[in-house]
């Protein structure tokens, strides 16, 4: 038993003790550093977590005004979650605590397990029999754990600088340290946050459980997953086509080429899985199948602040044919199709300008020549999302250097935002990159995602349109 | 004649009229704003230009300090170029007073051409056969321009907001206006550039007399393009062979699937090229081909800053195992594989820490509990650098947040860049933008490209190992 890593089914898989604890034990040192026990303590606090927090370690005396005890015995209330952070020999004595404790979660952040070498694999299945024994679930280990942003729960074991990130709909899980709040600058993203999980070498915890426990987590609306490895593909599958139909779900899998799948094997001891196994399971299940490592936290923005398109009409707007031509090339392969503007919109538009009418609107002839083009353009921008022909719309913003566009493409947008009910991406670019990340921002506050390239706009778009089709059942 | 577009061999096809101009006149409105003459004439006199500038425009009187003329016969000296940028149906008689004027060269900036309408490509078909008869060459129509950085000719017609580009060996040329200063940060690019050339509509001067005219500029040592059709596909390839032998050519072509295909047609005039003899174009020219509109900006940074590997095997150096992985994955699509270390590096990296000797090198269990890790990471980068079995190395840099390992990074580089004959491609990631900007801003300065993502820089390494091939005819 433990040997492969597989959990029984007997086994409790609800990770909400993790998410939802109301005490946490902090095992490990309390140095002022940047690094370990003394961090995740500040962290927690600065985030606001209101549950009780219990210092461990043999010092004694008081942290960050909390009372240091020398052992989780010592501690007379109940502990819901514990994290540790201490030498990988030590841990499987502080985990006979933890049972005896009748803690039930635990965050391993200590490394030297699996991913280092034999002896750490020797030990880390001792522990997973350990904690299976005693219904102990374990998060890890290696890993930098967890955040749930509606209770301020940000135990980062790394100095980040900051310790909210901003609340919402995301959930980021990943099979690396790179997507928690030390990597990553999750103040500066459009997109507001759920809850994070790194599984470490995911002797316990995995892809699966989280999947259910998201599912049932109200505060989680989009998946986002990096993953090098799958624990269990019947249940994954299972799984994904049951959470698919509810919530979409992004995963970036590492390990695609054999080469890739063998340095995974070597980082985290999980055995890694065939891609195109994994390909026929994305398929099947209805998950939405990431490239890059960036898409993690920019993708999941279409699903987060727009509705689903209905259709695959594409509408574009641009001020260059160029970037109309980029934008069809790839929406095609994501099954958009640019549509033909209704004799409607069309008429419109040519009232406006001659030769506006037609897709993709080009609006780069008549910015220069016409005088009022910034008080007109909200009415292009209307007219385009209007019409009857158009199910999603990418539009492309120039910022020119003196700024003078801003206010009236926010105006385009406040006119458009009660409007819709359809999907609108948008790239901004310009000379000057404040003042193109000044309009991103006010978008993004107003609620329409802004990408950082026109592909990755697009490939958002037509996640957001493969997405329609598996809710529909397609 | 000219109703295909396809240029005689006769005709004089250099094009360094175009950007070693004497003399330019800049014929079109002078009024002050955002757009048109008045602009021009500001960032070729911003931009440092030498030149003689000749304001053309009836309203006589005196631009930025220059005295305009009516018509260019009212010049007296000789004009090598002349900007256009008037109502398309004044053209025509504008073009003859260029021939009188004996003007070689002439950048069209207005349009409403083949791009339009019927009529327009009627009266683009009039004025390509015009030019033809007189020997007359011309740039555009329907095109942002031209520069050259070391002369300070940036005649752009649009207000960017700056003036110079910093110079360097990367020809930007392209078939929209999208790369032109008005449309790029490019102050805040690391690469240095030495001309940018929007083709517009590409009547008669086109990307085979660009890369024939860049083959000899010796400013130029990378050539970076956007192309939505090719003019000539014989001549494309036999001059793709040649120049690809000397120096690397980077293509984006839009218009990959038919869809793009037709959008591309109806907004250049310009008839597309079927993808797959362009694929086939690409591969026997030697051609390194592009996928993403940002690619364009960054990818050549790899040529323009570092020696081409010598051979497949990569090093790399990382804070997580994931980063690994997805280095693997994307490093084995372009023929580069993950290297094994000399026995000797191996010993000197687990002499420094534990385990730290294999590759992907990983520093992340070292980081936060070697106390000196710091003062210890320029020797681990240069012994992996001097490795003999790395011929190329992705280096991952973790921006804490309090920047304290800023300096050991640069000093590490610093150390390293005497040293070494061998490519290293970085990425830097941390939780606050600022820190990770400034480490890639020092290590551009060095001369060290940083990348915006984990596969884009693999992908920049990938295309040198390519170019290192075609160099050697494989």
């Amino acid at each position: 038993m433990g040997k492969k890593g597989t959990s029984k089914r007997s086994h409790k898989r609800d990770p909400s003790l993790f998410f939802d604890p109301r005490s946490i034990a902090v095992i490990g040192s309390l140095r002022e550093g940047l690094f370990g026990g003394y961090v995740v303590i500040k962290s927690l606090l600065s985030a606001g977590y209101r549950g009780e927090i219990y210092p461990i370690n043999p010092s004694n005396g008081v942290v960050h005004g909390l009372r240091v005890y020398p052992s989780i015995k010592e501690v007379e209330a109940d502990i819901d979650l514990a994290l540790i952070m201490i030498n990988a020999r030590a841990v499987p004595q502080v985990l006979g605590e933890c049972a005896e404790k009748s803690i039930k979660a635990v965050v391993l952040v200590s490394d030297g397990f699996a991913e280092r070498d034999q002896e750490g694999a020797r030990l880390q299945n001792e522990i997973v029999a350990f904690a299976r024994e005693r219904g102990i679930r374990i998060i890890g280990p290696n890993t930098a754990g967890i955040v749930n942003t509606s209770n301020g729960l940000n135990p980062c074991p790394y100095e980040a600088g900051y310790y909210k990130l901003k609340a919402g709909s995301v959930a980021i899980c990943s099979q690396t340290g790179m997507s928690n709040p030390q990597a990553f600058p999750y103040p500066d993203l459009g997109l507001g946050v759920s809850k994070i999980c790194d599984f470490g070498n995911k002797c316990d915890l995995d892809e699966c459980d989280m999947l259910e426990y998201l599912e049932k987590d109200p505060a989680t609306q989009v998946i986002s997953m990096y993953l090098e490895s799958i624990r269990d593909g019947r249940r994954f599958l299972e799984i994904c086509k049951r959470v698919s139909a509810q919530k979409p779900i992004l995963i970036l899998k590492s390990g695609r080429t054999e080469e890739g799948a063998k340095a995974s094997e070597s980082h985290t001891g999980a055995m890694a899985v065939d891609d195109k196994i994994f390909e026929a399971a994305c398929s099947q299940g209805g998950v939405l199948r990431l490239r890059e490592f960036n898409a993690l936290f920019e993708l999941p923005k279409i699903f987060a602040m727009q509705p689903l398109p209905r259709g695959n009409r594409l509408g574009i707007i641009s001020y260059t044919g160029g970037v109309g031509v980029l934008a069809t090339d790839e929406g095609t392969r994501y099954g958009l199709a640019v549509t033909r503007l209704s004799r409607k919109t069309s008429e419109i538009l040519n009232g406006i300008f001659p030769g506006l009418g037609v897709m993709p609107v080009d609006i780069g002839p008549m910015a220069p020549v016409v005088k009022d083009f910034l008080s007109l353009y909200p009415k292009i921008l209307k007219s385009v999302m209007a019409d009857e022909n158009v199910d999603a719309l990418f539009n492309v913003l120039w910022a020119d250097s003196t700024g003078m566009h801003t206010e009236s493409y926010i105006k385009a947008y406040e006119e458009v935002k009660g409007d819709t009910q359809k999907p609108l991406v948008t790239w901004v670019y310009g000379p000057d990159k404040g003042l193109v990340r000044d309009i991103a921002e006010r978008l993004e506050y107003l609620g329409f995602p802004v990408f950082s390239d026109p592909e990755t706009a697009i490939k958002a778009m037509g996640l957001a349109f493969r997405y329609t089709r598996i809710r529909e059942g397609k």
